[in-house]
C-alpha cells in the first residue's frame, strides 16, 4: 500500500483529458498537491494508505474551472451602475469609484471575497487584471486558490502609478516576490490598445521574454475601439499588434469581440489564446465574439467572467450555460457548440492559454490536484443520462460541493475551510457607504 | 391587536406594484391565504398578532415567480438528447421517448420533481401544457403551487387521445373537476398552427369562452414554421390567427420568435400576451424573438422556461438574467431592457398574461400570499447597491430562501416542506432506464 495525503471518490470522475475519458465510479490519489493516480475506486482505494477519504456518492469529479479574464476586485463595484451606455457606465461611475476608493486595502478585502465567490462555484485558477497585485496576491494565498495575477499598465497615472517607470516597476516587485510560488503567478498587462501605446506594448513583451511571464491584454471588446485604433493608427487592433510582432502563445487577449477573418487567422497562426466574456460583452452590449468561427480556424478560446461590475457575477458555471446556448442562436445551429465542447473551454483551453497545461486543466497523474466535486443530488440534476450536459446546462454555482486546489481541501460540502464567510461578507459591507457615492 | 396567520419580513420587500413600491424593512401580513396587510415591519408587527413570524434579516421578499410557458412533465427528459438539429431531436428522441414512456403515473411522478424545482427556484405559478391534466394537476395540488394546467390538442392521435372527440373531453373532464379551484385553473392548449388546423383553433376558442378559460399555443417558433404556414395557407402565423378572429386578451402565445412589425402591432391590438422562452430558443436554435420591439409596441411579454427538455432547467431566476444581457447585445444597447422591466416580464406581465393580474404577480392588500423571499447573505450577492439589479443579474435560484402560496408554507430556509425531497428525487431514478433508451 502506498501513502496519499487525500483519495477523493466520485460516481463520475470527468477527467478532461485528450480522451475524454470518463470514469464511472472512480477515485483520484492526492499527495503532496499532485494528483499521484487515477482509476476505478476499488482499484485505488486497494493501492493507497489515506489520512483523507471523500466519499464520491451522488458526485461528479471535474477539473478546477478556469476563469481566464477578470478584475476580481471589481467585485465591490458589484450592481453599482447596471443598463447604463458604456461611456456613462466607465466615465461617471466606474472610473471615479476606482480613483477614489482603489487602495490597498481594498484590493487586500476586496479579493477575500472574490475568491470565496470563486471557490464556492469551483473557480481554482483565475486570470486577473487589475492594481495593487501584491495585495491581490496576498488575499488570493490566504485563500488558497490559484492566481496569474496581472498588474496593469497604462500609458496614464492612475491611482496605481503615476509615471510609466512606476507601472513597470510595479511588475517588477511582483516577479521579484512571487516568481516560482506554488500558487501565484505574476503576470504583465497592458490595458489595451486604446489605453497603451504600442510602444508600451512592444516594452511589456521584452519585460515578459525577459522573465518569461505571460501577457494579459483587452483586445478588440468594441466595435468603437476598432474604428478608433483605425484612425489612430491606420490598422485595425489585431493587424497592427501583429505588425509589431507582439502576438504569441504568451499573449491571452481578453473579449475579440470585433474580428474579422484575417484577424481571426492571425490568432490562430501567432497561437494567441482569447478569453471569451460572453456575459460581460452581452451586458455592456459590446457585441457577440464569432467564437464558432475562431474555434474551427484553431484558435485556442477559453473563458471568463470579466468583473463582477459587468457580468455581474465571477460564476464560470453560468458562464459556460449562457456560451453554449447563445452561439447556438447566433450560428442558427444547435450543433454550433456542444456541452463537451464548452466544459473544454473552462478547463483545459484555460490552462493552455494560460501556459498551464502540463500542470492544470485536466485530472491526470502528474497534474496539479485542483479538483471541483459538484453534487448531483438535485432536483435540477435529476435525472441524470449525461454528465457533460447537467454540468454544461444545468447545474448552478451552488452545486459545488467540494474543492481542492494543490492537494488542499479549501471546501468540503459547501463549507470553505480558508476564509470566514461571515467575515469577508462583514467586511466587504463596511466598504458600502464610500463605494455608494458612485452609484447609478 | 388583529389577527393574521403569518407574518413574514424582510430587509427588502419588492412590491413590483404600479408605483414599484420598495419597502426597506419591510413586512406582508398573510391570512386566509390572501395579504391583509404590507408595510413598514414595526408597523404591521404592532397592528396583528400571528402564530407564525418568519424574520426578515438579510432577506428580500418579491412577488411568487410566474413561469408562463412549460411542459413540466418533460423534466424526466432532461439532458436526454441535446446539441442536435431540432427535426433529429424531435423525431428520434423526444416524439419515441414520449410515445413510450409517458402515462399518468409518469406525469404523478415528474411533476412532483419538476414543482419541487420549481418551488425550490422561487416559482408560485406555472402555466404548463401537456398531456394527463388531472395527473399534473393531482401533483401540483400535493406540491402547493399554483398551475394553469393547459390540456394539449393536437389533430392526431397521441398517447392522451385518439380522436378530436377524445382530446376535447380530456379538457372537459379537467374543467369539470377543477374549475374554481384555489391552486388549478384548467386550460385549453391547442399546440401549434403546423399540428392544428385553424378550425381546431376556432373549436378551441369556442370551448375556451363558453368556461371562461385561458387558451395557451405555441406560435411562430421557428422560421421553418412560419414558411410551412404561408405555404399551407397562404398567411404567416399571426396573420393567419388574426383572419379567424382567435387573437385576444385569452390567448397567450409561447415563443413569437419569427414576427414582422405587422404582428407584433396584431399581437399589441388584440391583447394577446407573449410567454418569452430565450434559454429554450436559443439551445434549440430557433432564434431570438423581437422582445424589445414587442414591448415597445405594447405587447405584454412574459417569461418561461419552455421545458426541461430544452433549457435544461425550470429556473426562472436564470431566464431573468440571460434574458436581460442578450438582448443588449441583439440591439446594440445596454439600456434596451433593465433590471426592473425584466423582474416586471417575470412577475406581474406573467400575472397579466394569464388574466390573474387582480390575485397574484406583486405584493399588494388583498391579492393571494404568492411570495418569495431571496437570502441576501451570500458571497455572489455582496455589496448590495440595487436589489433589483441583484435578484436579476446575480441571484442564482439557490438562494431562494422561503416560498409561500396561497397563505401556505411550502418551503422554509431552503426546506420543501410539502413534498420529501430524497422521495422524490429516489422515484425520478426509478424512470431512468426505461426513458434512457431514447438517449442521444
Amino acid at each position: 500500500m502506498k501513502q496519499a495525503d487525500i483519495i477523493i471518490c466520485g460516481d463520475y470522475v470527468v477527467t478532461m483529458n485528450e480522451k475524454m475519458d470518463l470514469i464511472t465510479k472512480g477515485a483520484i490519489a492526492i499527495k503532496d498537491g499532485r494528483i499521484i493516480d487515477i482509476g476505478q475506486e476499488n482499484s485505488i482505494r486497494k493501492n493507497y494508505l489515506s489520512k483523507t477519504l471523500i466519499d464520491g456518492k451522488d458526485k461528479a469529479l471535474l477539473p478546477g474551472l478556469i476563469n481566464t479574464h477578470t478584475h476580481a476586485a471589481m467585485v465591490y463595484y458589484r450592481g453599482l451602475a447596471d443598463d447604463l451606455p458604456l461611456k456613462e457606465w466607465w466615465e461617471q461611475h466606474m472610473f471615479p469609484a476606482e480613483t477614489k476608493t482603489l487602495s490597498h486595502e481594498f484590493i487586500l478585502d476586496a479579493l477575500e471575497l472574490a475568491c470565496l465567490e470563486m471557490i464556492k462555484s469551483g473557480v481554482t485558477t483565475f486570470n486577473d487584471m487589475y492594481f495593487f497585485g501584491d495585495s491581490a496576491a496576498e488575499s488570493t494565498i490566504k485563500s488558497g486558490i490559484r492566481g496569474i495575477i496581472g498588474v496593469g499598465i497604462l500609458d496614464f497615472p492612475s491611482v496605481s502609478a503615476k509615471t510609466q517607470e512606476e507601472y513597470f516597476n510595479n511588475v517588477q516587485v511582483l516577479i521579484d516576490k512571487y516568481k516560482g510560488h506554488e500558487l501565484i503567478t505574476p503576470c504583465i498587462s497592458p490595458h489595451a490598445l486604446y489605453t497603451c501605446s504600442p510602444e508600451t506594448f512592444k516594452k511589456a513583451q521584452e519585460m515578459a521574454e525577459k522573465h518569461d511571464i505571460s501577457i494579459h491584454i483587452h483586445l478588440s471588446e468594441t466595435e468603437w475601439e476598432v474604428s478608433e485604433i483605425l484612425s489612430r493608427y491606420g490598422k485595425r487592433p489585431v493587424n497592427l499588434l501583429h505588425s509589431i510582432g507582439f502576438l504569441s502563445q504568451r499573449v491571452l487577449a481578453a473579449h475579440c469581440v470585433w474580428l474579422n477573418d484575417e484577424e481571426i487567422d492571425l490568432l490562430a497562426q501567432t497561437g494567441t489564446s482569447v478569453s471569451h466574456c460572453l456575459e460581460s460583452n452581452m451586458k455592456l452590449a459590446s457585441g457577440f465574439a464569432p467564437i464558432v468561427k475562431m474555434i474551427k480556424s484553431g484558435v485556442n478560446v477559453s473563458i471568463g467572467t470579466d468583473g463582477a461590475a459587468s457580468n455581474n457575477d465571477l460564476s464560470m458555471i453560468g458562464e459556460m450555460s449562457t456560451v453554449a446556448k447563445v452561439h447556438k442562436a447566433i450560428e442558427k445551429d444547435p450543433t454550433a457548440i456542444d456541452d463537451r465542447t464548452t466544459l473544454k473551454m473552462a478547463t483545459i483551453n484555460g490552462a493552455k492559454a494560460l501556459a498551464m497545461e502540463h500542470l492544470i486543466g485536466s485530472l491526470e497523474k502528474g497534474k496539479y490536484a485542483d479538483i471541483v466535486s459538484i453534487n448531483l443530488k438535485k432536483p435540477h440534476l435529476t435525472p441524470l443520462y449525461d454528465i457533460y450536459s447537467h454540468i454544461v446546462y444545468s447545474s448552478i454555482s451552488s452545486d459545488v460541493d467540494t474543492v481542492i486546489v494543490n492537494g488542499k481541501l479549501l471546501m468540503e460540502n459547501g463549507y470553505v475551510l480558508t476564509l470566514d464567510e461571515d467575515e469577508v461578507i462583514k467586511k466587504s459591507n463596511k466598504w458600502v457607504d464610500q463605494i455608494s457615492k458612485f452609484k447609478k
